[in-house]
């Protein structure tokens, strides 16, 4: 009587969205605050995006959008798929989501159900394990420290079940920067071939590497088993657009796009504009991903100097930094004295289920990030 | 292996956007097609929400909204229900959704689980049912021909099991335009309060009334029973926009925030601007309600005088005809010989659970919705 869900008592709001509020209050002050929480790029929206929404806002309806999302919209995605992934992608296997959030909560809603399990290696993003849980099915974390931080056929066959459903997988990584293998990545498709299991793929920072190229789990010959997640948060700075898609088999989207309608209708027709702009005429950001990668090959030496141990990252937007050998305190207690002692803010690893190490965001100009770095460095001298 | 969740397969994507994606087929010709299927404002948009939007893309950095929406939305949708309908709404008990659709995913999500049973009034909206299904619970639709499509506790009373865990009212309907009674309303609450069962009420046509005034299921005293789900869709006609929101007692938005972050992380920024300014400058939206009353009389009156059975509107944008005495056609095979033969296109009455109606929007000059009638009444003379 007036219960709500139960699994809900098991989820808690975002970690990392509390740490981010918490840093208010040591804002002003001598020292000011250098907030590393959120994975929100700093690099402006491109120009072209916001005035050509602009214009289609002035001349057109903005009305219903088509079901699914715009043609032209995922026309382009199936091409840019097509041409940098050199995957058979058509329009008809894509859905446009509010964000990659939507597209990842519709392909677990859709395929995951209660007393499931599911595989993902550790560090693991903490936006899975709610969903899951929400399902009523178990996520089941698998160490890959010993692997360079990638998931190999070996440590899935170690932990799967009867049950196992699924894998999610989620390379270049959201915290570790760490890009799969081709090697790993092809065995992983085949052994979800062959023990019929699918893999839900969060590829949202797809486009930030370092050099080495993405090896996408959107692959010919597999694609009945995946469902690929992506969007224009990471890429084009378009975070508070909301707008991403799901690319999966065309009898697959089927069922997502059931799902899908009755959760959002669909996204924002105005945010559908923008990706179209940015995929036509934005596609190019090789600009600002020299950016990150400046900002992380800064970092990471600055670190290493020191002797502190991290993982290099060869994507994304972050640096996964151990605390073995620099503290006994848990990652959330050390984040909070960092805060509090130094005022710079930076996510407990215990978000991403690892408590011996804290997340740092790239999202800060080179100058503010190693003034960051020096602050934690003294920090940790200190104790 | 590779199942989906079996409650997919008993839900379909909708049937009003079945019929007016099969509309396409039948545009051209000497005779035009007239498209009065999905309910779409054809009003436009308000000029000030167009322009002030555009205003804060160009000065604003549009990223990650605050969690649970804008802070200044939220407290004016609050100060908005305050003042309508004088009831005591405070910001922290908001959430601004992505569109009506998502709050009632988020509140369905939120308080249903399987086995569970959820009452509601026949016609019905068929957005619900895909969403109880999906969730593995069962829409008990009760008929309510006999009390004036109302609701009342007495036809509760004898659909209520122990598996009953909440109501589902949508008044002003869609499709049959009626407004429930403050007696029944009150009733209804009590009910529910007594025997612990949630309110969950859709009131997005809340703002579209024909003189009577809305009464809404918001009422303090019964907080705690009642998930209310609004937007601006229909009274701003921001469809293409994707945003609405919750409002629902402190202790529950804690839940719905939840289901609400993990499903969408949030609404898009810019629709959420949008939204703030249709309620700052454009709340008395009382030229675009008399222009829906006079269709909407001006087609009643056509109607009866045809001594065709229809349910007088009392708001909302739409007119739920009868067919009875009119035809032996089920609705699905009317509206498709409607379609065929005079080109009109309208609803089939199954879709909202009653085979014995249609339903027409009200979304097109009265001219065009005239003329709609004419050529009803004619397809139904000759055949």
């Amino acid at each position: 009587m007036l219960k709500v869900n139960p699994n809900l008592e098991k989820i808690e709001v975002s970690v990392i969205r509390k740490i981010a509020e918490a840093c208010k209050e040591y804002e002003g002050g001598e020292k000011t605050l250098i907030n590393l929480t959120i994975g929100e790029p700093d690099l402006p929206q491109p120009k072209e995006v916001i005035d050509g929404t602009i214009e289609y806002m002035q001349e057109e309806k903005l009305g219903y959008p088509q079901l699914g999302g715009m043609l032209e919209l995922r026309e382009e995605i199936a091409k840019y798929y097509r041409e940098k992934f050199d995957v058979n992608v058509t329009s008809d296997e894509i859905i446009v989501t509010v964000g990659s959030t939507e597209g990842l909560s519709t392909a677990i809603r859709t395929i995951i159900l209660p007393g499931d399990e599911v595989l993902t290696p550790l560090p693991v993003y903490p936006g899975y394990e709610p969903l899951i849980t929400l399902a009523g099915a178990k996520l089941v974390k698998i160490d890959t420290s010993s692997d360079n931080f990638e998931l190999t056929v070996e440590s899935l066959k170690r932990n799967m079940t009867d049950k196992t459903k699924a894998i999610i997988v989620n390379y270049p990584s959201n915290p570790s920067g760490v890009i799969i293998s081709e090697k790993n990545r092809d065995e992983i498709l085949k052994f979800a071939k062959e023990n019929h299991l699918y893999i839900i793929t969060d590829e949202v920072y797809s486009e930030i590497t370092f050099g080495e190229r993405h090896n996408s789990f959107l692959k010919d010959g597999y694609r009945e088993n995946v469902i690929l997640v992506n969007g224009f948060s990471k890429s084009h700075s378009l975070t508070g657009w909301r707008i991403g898609y799901i690319i999966s088999s065309k009898k697959m989207k089927e069922y997502l796009v059931k799902v899908h309608q009755y959760a959002v209708t669909s996204p924002s027709i105005i945010s559908q504009k923008g990706a179209l702009i940015a995929l036509k005429k934005c596609q190019d950001i090789s600009s600002q991903v020299e950016i990150y990668k400046n900002r992380a090959e800064k970092v990471y030496k600055k670190l290493k100097d020191e002797k502190i141990d991290v993982i290099e990252p060869k994507g994304a937007i972050y640096m996964f930094v151990s605390l073995d050998g620099i503290t006994n305190l848990d990652s959330l207690e050390f984040a909070k004295q960092l805060l509090e002692k130094e005022k710079v803010a930076v996510v407990p690893g215990i978000a991403f289920g690892m408590d011996n190490y804290i997340r740092i965001s790239l999202v800060k100009d080179e100058e503010i990030l190693l003034e960051a770095i020096d602050r934690f460095i003294e920090f940790i001298k200190i104790r």
